[in-house]
């Protein structure tokens, strides 16, 4: 394995990576609630957004960012609190006019500033507020402030995801990989699926980085449900500074193209389930494994269906070893199965086959259930391809946390 | 109109038609837990089942009994308290068995029940219990017992659903149309949503009722979502005994066709609402209209999407006019809509339009979400045509009563 995780790493740990945070009083008080992450150089860059028709205005400002600009970026500023989304032009004048205050006052050029927003649809930015907080981060820039960034963009998670790999590239280099993500709510995969930021010190041409974003994507953040609703706000961006002088990533398949996409998708694998165990309400992380079948297409579609299916995370949320749930799931999820073929794992001991229940153990599965990671295992007995996603129960604290959200 | 609903109507309210009950603790004590219908005469028969892969041994069981007969059938068995699904060839049997009981203490012919299920994935029904009740029920048939049918085949229901109407065809004669449904979760729909059986006394070919029953299904059944998780065992049923000596209709264009359909619809939309209504932990009904698609396909998709939401859904448990939760789940619905011609009305208040918030009042928006019923309307902008789904919102006791459902 050439990629291990940092103790204490973060999104500031790659070499000249620095961050900030204010407290605007957008939405929270008595806390952060903007984040600012600088690369002391240009940076290249890939980006996921979400496949939502509805996006919010900070992704339409990035999109114009990135028509102009994939190989100088220079730092992203996040805000939580509101989502900018479904605000019109005046929302996206807002993202612009933060960007350039970033721009302003660290001397950058135009267009080198991304921006993410998460909170409430629908509420206005105050430009008056974030532009305060924005002036304010700008003066306290710091490597050991990643943490609080993390800490910074969090809306309903109850605790902040953040994590660094160092990956020894087999051409000799030793690079850095940091990042952060937040998402609680409103997590169902497709492209990205929350806000998440990736930093690095490699040096990745902005191609190879794009390719290997959309790469690690499918197989993290986008395996991911907290509830199914795909977010307005969807992004992950991942920025390369290059500061680690290592040999340029050009090629995805180079034998350094492969070692880094390995260290990004530990990491990411990583802040993905951290995001599905800290989903709103959620008591534990559940990994669902659906095997043999015919293409990963057909087993990410069938372990979706699963990882969203009410139903059975309220029996995970009881410890409920409650498999017909789990079958009735898999029978809806719009594959051609057979149900003779198929082999159901509940929390690692068998209990469905040939067609009919098995005699188990009911208290040792509710045992297993009650732990704080379980797993679901199915085989499908078609072919040969598997996916895994996670998810978590679905809890009354999730209803009280969404009922009133809001006020 | 020709159709208008009878005072106390129910399921054995068509001529010919009688109920029955029994108490056999197939899973509940204490109450009824099967319930048998049976015509005076035979029967024409429509038949919609679920289209998960995973099939209740009841479905496999009257598939096999429709394969034989179409025209001639006499009775409907229907159990709760085991769904009979996932128990392989045993259950076959069973269902099988049963329904031969019924046959030879009425002296029908082989192959003139149906029967139907509902309750825990994966548990075996036990044959003594069922065929004791089976016995029982057959010694007290009577038309008075329709409404304590409806009672006796609830799972997580709170109330009973029934009702009838009474259509005056255009060539002259009236006839009667009963109905009576069970669900509450598992509720999503695919072809029939739960159980359902419709009963008629007009003579109907199995042909014409064929027909009529999908259309029927599709703007009633197929309409309603609790928890988007499709059920095993879902199965409308509709039999037609011709007692009302009516000209036979054949055709359902033609008029006596039409006005039949129509209250056919009439009593399926009720009954699909009651459903809806009753949601497990449903506090409220509420209506999703999605106007201006291009096509119904369109517009259904959206408004299923809508009504699935667990984060639109919540939102109104705690009646807070979260409308941006309603435009997100538009926007990841997979239609591709336009956010600027998108109109949105929350509770009859217009909240969305032009891509930007509204101000609207809060608090009687707030006031208007608190009601029992409550509609979400939106207009695409996009083509003239539109869908109907009707939905509850999702609260604690949802997750509490499927957490621990099956102890």
């Amino acid at each position: 394995m050439d990629a291990v995780f940092l103790e204490n790493g973060h999104v500031a740990s790659p070499r000249g990576w620095k961050a900030s945070v204010a407290a605007c009083k957008i939405k929270y008080t008595g806390r952060n609630d903007l984040a600012l992450l600088v690369s002391d150089s240009p940076c290249t860059v890939a980006a996921l957004f979400t496949t939502n028709k509805i996006k919010s205005a900070h992704i339409h400002y990035d999109k114009s960012v990135l028509a102009h600009n994939t190989d100088a970026l220079r730092a992203v500023l996040i805000n939580t609190g509101s989502a900018n989304a479904c605000t019109g032009q005046v929302g996206i004048d807002i993202a612009a006019e933060t960007a350039r205050i970033v721009e302003d006052a660290l001397g950058f050029s135009d267009n080198s500033v991304l921006v993410m927003s998460t909170g409430v649809i629908g509420a206005l930015l105050s430009v008056e507020k974030v532009s305060n907080g924005v002036r304010e981060t700008v003066q306290r820039l710091s490597p050991d402030l990643g943490p609080a960034a993390a800490q910074a963009i969090m809306t309903t998670d109850t605790r902040p995801k953040f994590a660094a790999v160092r990956v020894d590239l087999p051409s000799g280099t030793a690079v850095t990989i940091g990042g952060m993500a937040k998402g609680a709510g409103m997590i169902h995969p497709n492209m990205g699926t929350m806000l998440s930021c990736i930093t690095t010190d490699a040096a990745v041409t902005h191609k190879a980085l794009d390719k290997m974003l959309r790469d690690v994507a499918h197989h993290s953040f986008n395996c991911i449900s907290v509830d199914g609703d795909t977010s307005t706000n969807d992004t992950v961006l991942a920025l390369a500074n290059g500061l680690a002088d290592n040999k340029t990533i050009k090629d995805p398949a180079s034998a350094d193209g492969k070692a880094f996409c390995a260290g990004m998708l530990m990491l990411s694998q990583y802040l993905a389930r951290e995001i599905a165990r800290d989903g709103e309400g959620a008591t534990r992380l559940v990994t669902v494994i659906i095997k043999g079948a015919n293409s990963y297409a057909d087993a990410y579609q069938a372990a979706t269906t699963v990882a969203r299916s009410p139903l059975v995370k309220t029996a995970l949320n009881g410890a409920d070893p409650n498999w017909g749930r789990v079958v009735c799931a898999i029978g809806y999820s719009g594959l051609d199965i057979d149900p003779g073929q198929l082999v159901l794992y509940f929390g690692g001991i068998k209990v469905f086959e040939n067609n009919v229940p098995l005699d188990f153990d009911e208290q040792a599965a509710h045992e297993m259930l009650s732990k704080p990671e379980v797993e679901i295992v199915a085989d499908l007995g078609m072919g040969r391809e598997e996916a895994t996603v996670w998810t978590c129960d679905f809890s009354c604290d999730y209803v009280r946390i969404n009922a009133d959200y809001r006020t």
